[in-house]
């Protein structure tokens, strides 16, 4: 029976996606693939392109990021009615996603428009924050110590409260408030048990193993995480 | 040059071994695999025994998981000192773990015994906790939420604080305190916002949909965790 598979690419390096992956795409018919601007390639695409054989069918969807929720809706809609026709009518559908699809992936509003309609199948991917700790061996937590990935899209005493209370910790999504961001690991100090990566994996990766070497009015990529572990603490 | 290599297996499906693994195990002399209990077989090393070349030398080795300190810092020290010796005589060597090196695993402790003797890479896997949200179709964390991962063994005042802050949890090595961390759940009302899965795609694996299905006088399995989304709550 025709099948639905959302699939993790992972966080960039085509080595990093999994065996069951490489083996979803040879079975499927179309890949649904979303571009993050109109008319831009699809990064999740080129990751796995080279599994991709040449009888798929690939679709590229544009999914805006940051239109209103109105516009937002009115396009996971569009793409799970398409992928919803598609299956109905005995087509393997992929959908890829980077990461992890269950980990802040818009592939998740789809899925949730598809899940009482055909069969969904989903396949887990290495997230960014993972990937980065084991690039950098930097153990992101041990034993009984909580793990607590934020994003800095959160309000801000909210991160704050989780600067304070947590050891071991994952900032995501810090490009808008990246200055504010330091100056708070600074406070709390934390900013010697802290490395900050952007664009892990991908060909313009850059590593900061002290953040004070940041220059704080530095535009930074969208793609930046910062690690920090106060086991972990530089001597 | 030779190199020490660390290895994410995954959480127990062979074909959630990412294909930087598959290629890793390929340029190995020799594959240190950690045993649970003396002489019982590795996990690790059965979800990767087909893609292991036969010319690679095994050499199984026991941590002890509940001894105390010195017991286990004696059996980190002892495995460094071997794979230290095994790099340094040319050899490249695999240590490999479950999930993903970086989240709870036993290899940090010896990787930080070598990562000033020899070179070190790690290659990330697939948590426990990312394949169970994907198989389950249940989104783990979305948007501006924030998602914190918490071993049950943590003291029972943070447990609490967790479940009453946040509203994406991951709550791990339940089986000891279950029946507890389920009443936790109801207290909070998230127990329709959860699940739990043990052996997560082992032979074994159970699923409960519905926590109130779970006897709770039952024995579970040290590999179960509660996955909790309070927007997935079920209708």
């Amino acid at each position: 029976m025709a099948k639905f598979y959302g699939i993790g690419t992972g966080p960039g390096d085509s080595s990093l996606v999994t065996v069951k992956a490489v083996n979803t795409f040879k079975i499927l018919d179309i890949l649904y693939t979303p571009e993050p601007k109109k008319g831009a390639d699809s990064l999740a695409l080129s990751i796995v392109k080279e599994y991709i054989p040449e009888t798929v069918e690939i679709k590229q969807r544009h999914f805006p990021m940051s239109a209103d929720g109105v516009e937002k809706m009115a396009a996971w809609d569009k793409a799970a009615e398409e992928i919803k026709a598609d299956v109905k009518a005995g087509k393997n559908v992929g959908f890829i996603t980077l990461g992890d699809p269950m980990i802040y992936s818009t592939y998740v509003y789809v899925m949730e428009r598809l899940l009482d309609e055909i069969e969904v199948e989903t396949i887990p991917g290495i997230s960014s924050f993972s990937n980065i700790a084991s690039n950098q061996n930097f153990p992101l937590v041990m034993d009984t110590d909580p793990l607590i990935v934020i994003p800095c899209t959160m309000e801000e005493e909210k991160i704050d409260a989780a600067l304070q209370t947590y050891d071991c910790l994952v900032l995501m999504k810090v490009y808008k408030n990246f200055k504010e961001i330091v100056q708070k690991l600074e406070k709390y100090d934390l900013i010697d048990s802290a490395i900050l990566v952007s664009n892990s994996s991908q060909d313009r990766e850059v590593v900061y193993k002290d953040l004070r070497d940041v220059h704080l009015q530095e535009k930074i990529s969208y793609f930046s995480t910062i690690l920090v572990n106060k086991n972990n603490k530089r001597k």
